[in-house]
């Protein structure tokens, strides 16, 4: 993930005014979801101007990015899951999903993510707008077929519900079955929702 | 759901008896789990008779249920799930699953058991062995295969996926997809991870 210090020369406000923005962020994206917020309207719900906003943000995404506190980039993910042959996508797509739940600090942030989106419609609305927009819609796209996009979605619901199990419920043996074995299975699955 | 009402000719113990016996058990399903889990543990945990469980509960698998406020008998589910070929096995278990979710009771009653596993390592354990015991073996017995119970496990992860993302987080194509296609793009995928 890209945390980044103020930039130089530029006046960064009062002593949280980040984490004020941030703030204001999080409330505008459960409120008005994520398509409907804007840096403007978060300066104005901060207290602050927008300029401001942009010496610590570059963009929404970015915002959507520190203020769900995702372990990586959802743009970066999608640019690692869409690099290769279509008919290996769904290798790919397990691998990168399960190597950021294999790392101790993707676990324990994914984990609080889940934890956070069963709990709160709020957290809900805006995990599914953030990662359909900056994950599933642009893989979507690049699958090139009429229902691209329920196949892309029916593939993620595979991963949401194995890190479920893995990871959170600890169900056996998908808790403890290899990750060479688990990809190996998972695989073939996603490829079948993708292109089957 | 079976619910039952208290047999006639017998001492039906105190106001509360019933609930009494039913907080028990799910006191000792979160402390012990489920396989170490006794009747007789249960009474005295409830201070009342061994008889006097029987007189409420036939069995521990019917408290497991009940405590858990489950809408279905998961034994009835397992029993559907392997009415049929093998090669329909898949559809087989996409249209039992979604059908306890589309019922009103039964999506209110699941949501809630969901939310419940994820915030609770208890209930967690408790749903994956009483599940796994009346669910995933008996189907993994009958696939008579050496990774049967991976294959059967995988197959839970699909189904969980799709719940969460449906009914839970309420992704979109997937959360208002007719039932016919939805099962239509399961069954192929299920029946890949039970015996493709």
């Amino acid at each position: 993930m890209t945390t980044r210090a103020a930039r130089p020369g530029r006046r960064p406000g009062g002593p949280d005014t980040r984490g004020e923005i941030l703030r204001a962020a999080r409330e505008s994206f459960a409120d008005k979801g994520f398509s409907a917020t804007s840096l403007r309207g978060i300066a104005r719900e901060a207290g602050v101007d927008a300029a401001l906003v942009h010496h610590y943000f570059d963009s929404k995404d970015e915002l959507f990015i520190e203020s769900m506190a995702l372990p990586v980039d959802p743009r970066q993910i999608a640019a690692r899951i869409m690099d290769g042959p279509p008919e290996e996508l769904g290798r790919r797509i397990a691998t990168v999903f399960l190597g950021v739940w294999e790392s101790p600090d993707g676990q324990q942030r994914m984990k609080a993510i889940f934890r956070s989106v069963v709990s709160s419609d709020a957290v809900a609305r805006i995990m599914r707008e953030g990662v359909g927009q900056m994950i599933i819609q642009p893989v979507s796209r690049s699958l090139d077929a009429p229902d691209a996009h329920l196949r892309v979605s029916l593939a993620a619901t595979q991963l949401i519900g194995v890190a479920m199990a893995r990871y959170l419920v600890e169900l056996e043996p998908v808790a403890s079955t290899d990750l060479t074995t688990l990809i190996d299975r998972l695989a073939p699955v996603l490829q079948l929702h993708l292109t089957g």
